[in-house]
């Protein structure tokens, strides 16, 4: 196992290899056959990540073992949603450990096939990692078909935060025709999704995002009826001032990705009977427990008779066919868009990531490592 | 008119007689033919309400209307969800004006009808506020069965709040058979009601109050399972500490009276998919809005997928027979327990209600007017 460049040099690590339950040891390595390089979590982030937190490193894979599938990786993600795991904190996903190789959803292709449900040349999806090449059983791989009309979404908004968008949207927030639908972060892909499937659904949808990119892209490209910039908003009240100027008549659903004073401000602006789905809270994630914001206004939930409630979108694993069926139909024929930012090779994952966590990236974030 | 004592003494008003549509003047006043007193609101109170906030007052009741009945209150009630009304702010119920008959459920016996629907001699419950005689339209009145086995429960446990209790345990917060049930302000009429019915339906429940003596009555007398002193529990974190010892598998659903830290204290003990029910915020009602505690815990409503919904009593009009039926046979056959701290005369009113808003009464508040 060489070392291209890693913080990890002086000590010898236990790596896994592509999926989480396979430890490859020195002495399996050496009957490897297929060299790959991939990138590992080389320290636990202080607040912001920078790019020494990860350390790139090659290795060679064993033999394919029975029952297992080897993946060529084409496109990995810089996945905001892998924040939380880097700090070692119990969340809804188990903390990474060091020496891990970074976690993300990501899409491939099928190299050699040892698991009779898959053959040698199909795409697949599935939590592959920042890898160029992984060796993993079925479990938890999708089927990409042959004629997708784009692969690259399957990292993006055919995977997880599309599926959040679509579920959270549909079946957490039971958005139902007619009804003014708000959504935070909503340039990103969870929240672009979500808002589209929205206006499909003959919903009116008003987005919050910030900066004059984000909100024209909004309009013009994914067909918002509204936008209501973030920028500058100092309080809560502020914050709820301009939603009440977007949304006269209240909201019945807000769909929230950011948490905070923000979340409060959607709240004063919502119905009788309206709907908060807290999809996330990238606002509270780097503030310790107790100095988290929360909400303030839990007695608006007698008043309003409201409802929240939060979501993970592997509770609805065996619905993600029927997801991916209905967007892949949408994106078909033009009415769901998707913005993407895409790097290339391996390397470029760590300073994307970064970039990403500051706020720098607008679209999913994707390497490409081969196509 | 005359004004046995009141701060209002120097200007006339303009009064309520019973029902909050029919304004008694001067002019019609003329007519009357029934004596009654009453107690108004005197002035908002500040904070802790006193009882000079509150005047009593002797009037005379006009000729009966067609359409309606007249009423004699047996029992008025001090009644904790009075308070926000008393401020002029805007809630859920309209702020009360100056002047105005003060407003609380209770229930009387017809002693004149010129509503068809009704007959003298009737019982019925309804929203007759602190008055000894009322002349009300049959809308929102509730026939008390004559074979009840307590009147006075039908301005308590068969009213506002044991109906809150019973619907928001029942269908807001949905609990189910073996489910454990976490129940703040457990010893008041809402809370224990709902941890009473819950322990009809199967539940483990456990319940938060202050003082031994209220613990001792929710274990010995309502049956409670296990019990949480509030008492002297410094931070949420301390009284999370309490809850867990009590529910060492944790909590399905939160039925909350309260807000505040405890809130978050229960929070932190609900399950995977665990519910909470936002019945009542009273820890918040005294705080301006942008002081409230609210939540700081919403994260968690990803990670366990929480979900929490308000509710408010009057959604479910068209289903109290069905409460009240069950109840009423609850306690006939002694499997629902109440406590009442009964008072004598509607001047004892003010001070029932402001010794009950200082956390000093322990059961529903109720001054009996007639027998």
């Amino acid at each position: 196992m060489s070392v291209i460049h890693s913080t990890l040099a002086a000590k010898p690590v236990q790596v896994l290899v592509g999926s989480r339950d396979q430890v490859v040891t020195p002495a399996t390595m050496r009957t490897a056959m297929q060299n790959s390089r991939h990138v590992v979590l080389a320290r636990q982030p202080q607040g912001q990540p920078v790019p020494a937190d990860f350390a790139v490193q090659a290795r060679t894979l064993p033999d394919l073992p029975a029952g297992r599938v080897r993946v060529e990786v084409l496109y990995a993600t810089a996945n905001p949603g892998s924040r939380n795991r880097l700090s070692g904190q119990a969340s809804y996903a188990r903390g990474m450990a060091l020496g891990e190789t970074m976690e993300g959803p990501a899409v491939g292709r099928i190299v050699q096939s040892r698991n009779p449900d898959f053959q040698a040349g199909e795409l697949v999806s599935g939590p592959f990692g920042w890898a160029e090449h992984v060796q993993v059983s079925g479990r938890g791989l999708r089927r990409v078909p042959a004629d997708t009309p784009s692969v690259s979404a399957w990292a993006g908004i055919l995977s997880i935060p599309g599926l959040t968008g679509y579920f959270g949207l549909r079946d957490t927030g039971a958005a139902k025709a007619g009804e003014t639908v708000l959504i935070s972060s909503a340039a990103g892909p969870v929240g672009a999704t979500a808002g589209q499937i929205a206006r499909l659904m003959g919903c009116r949808v008003i987005g919050i995002a910030s900066g004059a990119q984000k909100l024209r892209w909004l309009r013009e490209v994914a067909g918002f009826d509204a936008v209501v910039d973030r920028a500058g908003a100092a309080t809560a009240d502020d914050l709820a001032a301009r939603i009440a100027a977007a949304a006269p008549d209240g909201v019945d659903l807000y769909f929230d990705n950011v948490g905070g004073p923000l979340l409060d401000a959607a709240i004063a602006n919502l119905r009788l009977k309206g709907r908060i789905v807290i999809s996330g809270q990238i606002s509270d994630y780097n503030t310790a427990p107790e100095q988290r914001y929360g909400t303030r206004r839990v007695d608006s939930f007698i008043s309003k008779r409201l409802r929240m409630e939060g979501l993970v979108v592997f509770d609805f694993a065996d619905r993600f066919d029927e997801a991916t069926t209905a967007m892949t139909g949408w994106i078909r024929d033009g009415r769901l868009k998707f913005k993407e930012h895409i790097v290339d090779g391996l390397e470029a994952l760590p300073a994307l990531f970064c970039a990403q966590m500051r706020g720098e990236i607008f679209g999913r974030a994707l390497a490409r490592l081969a196509s």
